[in-house]
């Protein structure tokens, strides 16, 4: 399997909410022909939306409540940075899970939560410079 | 907020178990001092591996059980890569959900979980050629 990662697929309970949640943050989606899902592009890969229940049925799961242990995160080049995306999101309707402050790992964080609970960490980490078109690269040994 | 994804991390009961699982599928993990953490450049970003508890603390969430509403997804070439992949997944541990079949969308699927039970859908989705580093393109209007 190559170490390679296609698409993020998150649940929603209304994918025009969530469309227009993602789209006032400034983002752009497309929607195919039968326009149940979103795709947003994201570097080498795609972030989709779509019905919670129709994406636990098509991952083998169980629709469980609450979150389901991943995170995802957003990192930008800058504490000034991480403080405007937050508000942005705020703006938005998101819910603040904790303002911007440094963090145990050097860097500077908050965290939003879109409309359906799915948490985002905003970050600025020194330690992982971003490329001019955003990419993170790991720091190599 | 660019239209970009910079790191998804994978909350998981036992860090070393998680790594040495995504280490079988073929993938290379790098360690940070502290050791708590695995990443994995994938792309334009990372893959994470943390303790599930802490990542729940520091996305400001309830750690509950089960699957939340988040599904990742392995794009390949051609629907034997899917069948290989599943079965490269099942060798390393994983359990299958659904094995290798024709979809509702025109391509061919199966979906892993991982040893927490994140699901993985292996796709060969005919309408989303990847590039030769095995990026994700959609499709331009």
């Amino acid at each position: 399997m190559e170490q390679r990662l296609s698409l993020v697929t998150l649940g929603v309970r209304d994918v025009d909410r969530s469309k227009a949640f993602y789209e006032a943050l400034g983002w752009t989606g497309s929607v195919p022909p039968g326009g149940e899902v979103v795709f947003f592009q994201t570097g080498s890969m795609v972030v989709a939306l779509w019905s919670r229940e129709k994406l636990a049925e098509d991952s083998c799961v169980a629709a469980g409540e609450g979150w389901g242990g991943v995170t995802l995160a957003h990192n930008v080049r800058s504490a000034a940075e991480v403080d405007a995306v937050l508000a942005e999101a705020e703006a938005a309707g998101a819910t603040i899970g904790r303002g911007g402050a440094e963090t145990f790992w050097g860097g500077y964080s908050g965290v939003f939560l879109d409309p359906d609970g799915h948490p985002w960490e905003v970050a600025h980490n020194p330690g992982w410079p971003l490329t001019a078109d955003g990419a993170v690269l790991l720091p190599r040994d």
